[in-house]
């Protein structure tokens, strides 16, 4: 028989799951000090809410597994843990606001495995919903910050704010029809350089470059106040409004998440005015955050503020402003295995032998279970060499030989 | 738009997965107090792999979700964790035995939903493979009378043996034809009583019932000393070899495991002899644990032996014996959601509502989540009312505020 998984799906060996599970755990009690509460929802959605208009949009339909139940319903594995959050929110309208949840779960993508992408993986979601305070944006980073300290993993936080793209596409008076291809070109400033994207949006035909090059060589596209300033010039050489609009409030925001954050100390996290983080549903602020010194280039977390995406669909009257961030089990794994020297292959601390003893050994193990040690015993009489063989071979840090003249004497052998 | 869940599939909000989490958690920490390790596999497996020979067989397969990938495989959603075990063990043919694992999962059921079913449900498994001891089935169930000490719910463990079915179906000579159905009458035993079970053997023709009704009122059917003597009596009647048998063994191992667990003071365990617990692959002692003095009757957590089943899972010739212990995570959250008086609504241990003392009162948060504490904070300024309202709304035990007179003092109010 075969007994291959199916493609893109993946066995955690207990090695590989007691990372895993320190990592989730170290990660949900994160969650639970800043007040988030756990939410659960099932795998299987109805797969009209999956393909809903704002929900994840064509692409990632296509990734999607779909499956009929019984009764010939259409279902649907869910493809991220956003859309669940927004259907309980509607289902569910005597919730308290602000709603602060988090879920980590599991979501499918039928997707090209190649680069050893999985079909199956775990998101863990953090999110606020009902505040339109950039303090909510800010507690997520702080919380990343913190996150990102206890795992010992050196991370750089990147912000920026849909409302600051909108301004500059606004100063610089780029058309509707071309947004998407300018900040697809702007998000590559750091790989290709202003130059790069200068040439990047000449090739697309975006006639406005030249002005975009005055902008990435005179402002400072990375300090909030300093590009504010450039850019409430060009609204006002071009008799455009921009005090009290979201333009200038969408800097304004930045810069208040940043004085937070640095105000708790937390150091490594920057303005960074060309960050796109899609085009989705984003709002108002968005965030990334990179390991530093790594050769995972792609970020381990990201997130941002949705405030039309829940209430746009439910379909209703109401808005419900909305920030969150999604941190990456399996790039944090990756990154904490090939820093570890040591790996856990199990989780038993302490193995007993016993020799003719069984009796008392099980009573000794219970009594040290009690104390909350993780005991194991040997039930095959097999001898103390094969049994410090197996305790060895799963590199359990002690092992007591249980022996009659021990027990006389009321003492154990420990190695 | 329609909101609902597809059938059978459930949110649980914060309050319920507050408890889902803590009751999980407990029995994590049970399984590895035991030695046990976590083990990970996903949840999509190929069809063929789940439809095998030794799988669930023909009518869990019937309630299969079956789905395919982009390249048309076959694939399905597992409906217990015991199958993906078999095809982990097989896989790892290097896995050093005993291999102690558990697994703590969603499995799904496309069936009917009436009484409460639902669809996707969790599991918490934990199997030992690679022992044929029976301290090793005895393990399991002190594992499960701790937990259930631990979580304060009173049970009663029932075991038996289907080497004991055998023992009584071989000395009443039931011929092979009629034996499922022997067993299903004999389980019946506590619900309709010894007539009852000999009244059902009749109906269904099978003509030994005069004999199994004289078995039913000498022998002590819950005691396995005497129901042996019993059983070995009438083997030598009919001269056939009891002694050095399978079914002699049956009725040792199980006082062995009895033996065991009186000694660690385990009162509530019994020999029951008419426990059947379905007829699947077991091969030795069955274990069935129910919860006493509540409406809910089925079994809260169940296993057994199956040496055979994992090596023809695998078609080859190593035999891998195991056994194993599912506990169902939804009847006993549904206990001691009827039990407990106050539910958490939320993680949150303390509410911190500034007045005017955002920045101070932010660091205040900060400090007290270093000590570990659950802590949420107020971003919009709607005053003390409101925030002592939200706060008492979501049962928060305590909320501080914070002014700006209290800070120049150092001190904070309490309420």
């Amino acid at each position: 028989m075969n007994l291959q998984n199916p493609r893109g799906m993946r066995d955690f060996s207990p090695e590989e799951s007691i990372l895993r599970n320190n990592v989730i755990n170290l990660i949900k009690q994160s969650f639970e000090n800043y007040g988030f509460s756990p939410l659960e929802t099932p795998t299987i959605e109805r797969l009209d809410i999956l393909s809903a208009k704002y929900a994840g949009g064509e692409e990632i339909l296509k990734e999607t597994f779909k499956l009929k139940d019984q009764g010939k319903r259409e279902l649907g594995l869910r493809y991220d843990l956003t859309v669940p959050l927004a259907r309980y929110v509607g289902m569910n309208s005597q919730i308290k606001l602000p709603f602060k949840r988090y879920q980590i779960g599991t979501v499918y993508r039928d997707g090209p495995i190649k680069l050893g992408r999985a079909r199956e993986f775990i998101q863990c979601d953090v999110d606020t919903v009902g505040s339109f305070s950039p303090l909510a944006d800010a507690e997520l980073l702080i919380l990343a910050a913190r996150i990102f300290e206890k795992l010992s993993l050196k991370v750089e936080i990147k912000i920026n704010s849909r409302k600051i793209l909108n301004a500059i596409m606004e100063s610089l008076d780029i058309p509707e029809k071309d947004k998407i291809d300018f900040i697809l070109s702007l998000d590559k400033l750091e790989k290709i350089g202003a130059k790069g994207v200068v040439e990047d949006l000449k090739k697309k035909g975006i006639k406005e470059y030249k002005e975009m090059s005055k902008l990435l060589t005179t402002a400072k596209i990375n300090s909030p106040e300093e590009l504010k300033r450039y850019i409430a010039k060009l609204f006002s050489k071009k008799k455009k409004k921009f005090e009290n609009t979201e333009y200038e409030k969408g800097f304004d925001e930045v810069s208040e998440i940043l004085r937070c954050l640095k105000g708790l100390g937390i150091k490594n996290a920057e303005f960074n005015g060309n960050l796109a983080r899609g085009l989705a549903y984003y709002t108002g602020p968005v965030f990334e955050v990179f390991l530093k010194n790594s050769e995972i280039k792609s970020s381990i977390a990201a997130g941002g503020r949705y405030d039309d995406m829940i209430g746009k669909f439910l379909e209703g009257k109401n808005r419900y402003p909305a920030t969150g961030i999604s941190f990456g089990l399996e790039p944090i794994i990756k990154t904490l295995k090939s820093s570890k020297d040591e790996i856990k292959k199990t989780v038993t601390e302490i193995y007993i032998i016993p020799i003719n003893t069984l009796k008392e050994s099980l009573k000794i193990a219970e009594g040290l279970r009690k104390e909350n040690i993780k005991v194991d015993i040997a039930f095959d009489k097999k001898g103390v060499g094969k049994g410090l063989e197996y305790a060895n071979s799963l590199s359990i840090p002690y092992a007591v030989i249980v022996g009659e003249d021990e027990l006389k004497k009321n003492k154990v052998k420990l190695k």
